[in-house]
């Protein structure tokens, strides 16, 4: 119940990964015949990802996580950005994860500013208040394709229209728009056009494919500056020898995503009304956080008020149900609650939250299972 | 006979590697058991390399790449050092990777100074060029332990002393000793004290462990920002989700390399010197870069007057031997010659020079072919 954080690798991922490790080890930078082979592999697995993204081959960035994607995103942008505004502005939605978050803050930290912008309580971003935000000096803004906490779905293509407008009416080529994909893939379309955004983030170690493995995904005409410097890897924009068992591990799973989307969307989004209508039954108390409308299949997020969630989920732990507290990426979290579900309004439930979020193998008999034990152990 | 651009995962290696794809799968963030058990891996791990190293526990930053290891060593040293100096210098060798000369471009772009110190015809860093370069500014000294390209072992604990001594009569924390030890754990010990470092990059794609995996090593009371921002893995020094396969990877390829240490450099530096000494009878225009006294074992870089390296690598390749030019890192390398050739007083052999690096699966026999075939294709 926790896949939100990680996902297993399919074995058809890792099917394609395994030859690199022993067989086809060698640098992609390298000219003799084979390594020529392990670039045109990785050649071909930005094709494909570009494809579904709908990007082209060079709007591809290859990186080691969806946290270095987004800095990436965030702060090549900033930094590019200082060749055109002297103290750059970004805009953030209030929910978003600590890997946007924090490269915010350190935005700030080399002199930019940052607002944020309001979500109403269930988590879905104001598109008012991004327009009354939005400034002349706006390198940036930063909405999340879908929460990882509370599963909302956020209205980005809405956005997108609106800072083209923007963009249109100052004759800028800023603000651009980034999503945080992460959670999305396989839910969820997630190409560039028809979510009309600039920069997008996809990290493979949640759609079933390997950890150490993510991409940012750039429109074609948008510049940024690397983090990372070095070799002229991924056309200087991220240094590094290339990883090429986690690239085609990456463009499989993507691939795989985009093939089963509909039918686990359909199959999950039934389980998780029926977890819904459960809960509801059973413990009657407990607040389903999160947008009724518009929702990741997935993800759960629900408040037992007067419990703390670290102590059922170390009971649900005991009874065998995996769960988290929230993005799982901070420790902070754990000591003084969700700063997500503080944003919806909900302070007074912020330590009382659990994340539950369905994958690939489970089923309506585990759902019902897991509502019993959560049932139970709310009653101790 | 390209080793030093990437090793093959040896099979002990893939071993402890394994598990964490489809089975031990969880985010190491999580706190139910089952996760735990991951964060406990990647706590041995880290113990494992803390120890090879001579740091404490909370020294090791695992990253994704050496590149990333030296940008964060760099970058991270930089940012730290804004809070002393108003305009940061750095002092780095003229014959550095340029996961390290293009960081200190960037220190350069982002307000701070650079300088390189010399080095002689061999490769070797002047230790009288550092003391004389040294400021009362310089936040960090970078040099490599072994070059990539010729493989010329520097003096960096000398360095190191040095460097204590200005730190001492300056009474200043400041500079830092950085060395990228990336090519050098198989053959060197690589203990922060005994080399009287502050920082050191080790890369495991090159001492037969994962691509995508790296760590930093940071001395007890040495203090960097972050280049990557987000959730507080590694300490809040580099965000993201951990990456167990490739930690463990890393940890288990460091103990190895240590353990088979001994018998490799010997058995290495015969072929080595087999090697030269079949090259200088048949070959008897041809030039030996590098350091005859202070070497890796297993880097020769040739030099063939008159002829273009990658003429002769393509050559090679149809023969079935596998060379590279440089450092496989910069397609620049290609068109313009290696910089570190240029660096020794060489230039007129930038672009007619080929690196021989040897590893485990090398023997006598291939030794003398590759000669036989070099010999060949450079008469033709």
């Amino acid at each position: 119940m926790d896949y939100a954080s990680s996902t297993p690798v399919l074995k058809e991922v890792r099917e394609v990964m395994d030859k690199y490790y022993t067989k086809d080890f060698y640098n992609p930078g390298a000219i003799y015949q084979e390594a020529l082979v392990v670039k045109a592999n990785i050649s071909e697995a930005r094709k494909k990802v570009a494809r579904i993204l709908g990007v082209s081959n060079s709007g591809i960035v290859f990186t080691s996580s969806g946290t270095e994607s987004n800095n990436l995103a965030i702060l090549g942008a900033f930094e590019k950005s200082l060749e055109t505004f002297q103290k750059p502005h970004i805009l953030v939605s209030s929910i978003e994860h600590p890997a946007v978050l924090k490269a915010c803050e350190e935005v700030v930290r080399r002199g930019g500013e940052m607002s944020l912008v309001e979500v109403d309580e269930e988590g879905v971003v104001s598109l008012e208040s991004l327009k009354k935000n939005l400034k002349k000096n706006t390198f940036l803004v930063s909405i999340g394709l879908a929460n990882s906490e509370i599963g909302t779905v956020e209205p980005v293509s809405k956005a997108g229209r609106i800072i083209k407008e923007f963009r249109k009416e100052n004759n800028s080529k800023y603000p651009l728009l980034h999503t945080d994909a992460s959670q999305a893939p396989s839910y969820l379309p997630v190409g560039v056009e028809q979510l009309q955004v600039d920069l997008l983030t996809i990290d493979a170690s949640k759609i079933y494919g390997p950890k150490g493995s993510a991409l940012l995904a750039i429109r074609s005409g948008v510049e940024i500056l690397p983090v990372t410097v070095g070799g002229s890897q991924e056309r200087g924009l991220r240094a590094g020898t290339e990883n090429p068992s986690a690239i085609v591990g990456l463009a499989k799973a993507l691939e795989i995503a985009e093939r089963d989307r509909e039918g686990e969307l359909e199959r999950l989004e039934a389980l998780r009304e029926e977890f819904i209508k459960l809960v509801e039954e059973k413990i009657p108390e407990a607040v389903i956080n999160g947008s009724r409308e518009s929702h990741l299949p997935n993800i759960v997020s629900i408040s037992i008020p007067n419990t703390l969630s670290e102590f059922i989920l170390l009971k649900l732990d005991k009874e065998g149900v995996m769960v988290s507290v929230g993005t799982t990426c901070s420790l902070d979290e754990l000591v003084s609650g969700s700063p997500v579900i503080e944003a919806l309004g909900k302070g007074y439930l912020k330590e009382s939250t659990l994340r539950f979020s369905f994958g690939r193998e489970i089923n309506l008999n585990e759902v019902k299972q897991v509502v019993e034990k959560l049932y139970r152990v709310t009653r101790i």
